[in-house]
């Protein structure tokens, strides 16, 4: 499908029209990208300055690991269009009979399940790049403190984007213990990570108001 | 510059490289156009239906507002790369003499105003757009509620990214009068908009756990 090869105006235009895909998981995904490139930024402006040599290397494994957190959330824009086409396609089957209306729901629930993939991906991959600014914010350049916040930013609102897209599943899925897994386990993350961001950004705005 | 027209990986690889644009207030850009555009989709997804034909003509005029928003954001991705290189050549101009340096400071404090201008504008244009959002929550249709509470994420990390670049450039600037009333002005859409936000994803989320 290849949504993120389309220009961000490209990307913004298919986004607002009512086509099917990419919706709010996609666009979670995407935020989550750049939130992630900003903390890339950050240590890219940091490697190499003599004033955070004793954080070298553990600024140059923090890049790393958001290179793959990029990668990973760019290629969930398309896995979660993909996922959310045959639930679109299920929504649609007619269904009279009792025996088509046991079929139906039976591919309903499952297209369900598949929906819910990417978007919990997306709050386990948000939670890690918010980790990662934690340890930014304190060995991160001083200079680039201010991307450290918008960065934490952006990942907070994909973290919590990303949750909304499961919710609006699992509402319609019967298999309760499915429902209070993937329930319980994204909402620990989505605490946690809030609150972890909530502490970063307050971290820059200190930094930035003394 | 035209960084609207990257595509979406090329954008977040070009943000997490030590290039010096695009940087936090272009990311604050092109997330609010995001979150916009969900708005714009929640429009398309209830223009025409018959359940919310009460509020047809309302939400035909958001759709208008938010389309206008989204240009300008994106416009914005380019507008604040070209207003951040000035700024950028101001902090390497070699001075040694007194008249020297009070030439680079009179070049410094006037490219420091033109820095803040683009961020300044995203906080004022989040804030409208997080406005249309608190419509859309009560006359968009349930279907897509999940999207409004994205869309209202992302204009909410823009807000405060916007907000960021604001003040670590007033941080520098040394004309009093101008600090306090940016400062201000941008305290105020900041916390108002943060707060409408909140208060309409809780919304949202009332909606899905009902």
């Amino acid at each position: 499908m290849n949504l993120a090869q389309k220009n961000c105006t490209e990307f913004v235009e298919v986004l607002a029209s009512k086509a099917a895909v990419p919706g709010g998981g996609g666009a979670a995904a995407l935020v989550g990208a750049i939130g992630t490139a900003l903390g890339s930024m950050v240590c890219n402006l940091t490697i190499g300055k003599k004033k955070y040599a004793q954080y070298e290397e553990e600024v140059k494994d923090i890049l790393k690991e958001a290179g793959e957190i990029e990668a990973q959330l760019l290629k969930m824009i398309d896995d979660d269009a993909e996922n959310f086409l045959p639930l679109s396609k299920a929504y649609g089957i007619k269904a009279s009979t009792p025996e088509e209306k046991a079929e139906k729901d039976r591919v309903l629930q499952s297209a369900l399940k598949k929906a819910c993939e990417v978007p919990i991906q997306i709050v386990k991959t948000a939670y890690k790049a918010i980790k990662l600014h934690e340890r930014l914010v304190d060995k991160g350049s001083r200079l680039a403190i201010s991307d450290v916040g918008v960065g934490v930013q952006c990942l907070r609102a994909a973290l919590i984007s990303g949750q909304l897209n499961v919710i609006i599943n699992i509402n319609s899925i019967t298999d309760d213990e499915y429902v209070k897994k993937v329930g319980e386990e994204t909402k620990k993350l989505v605490e946690e990570g809030t609150k972890i961001a909530d502490q970063v950004y307050q971290k820059v705005e200190e930094a930035l108001t003394k």
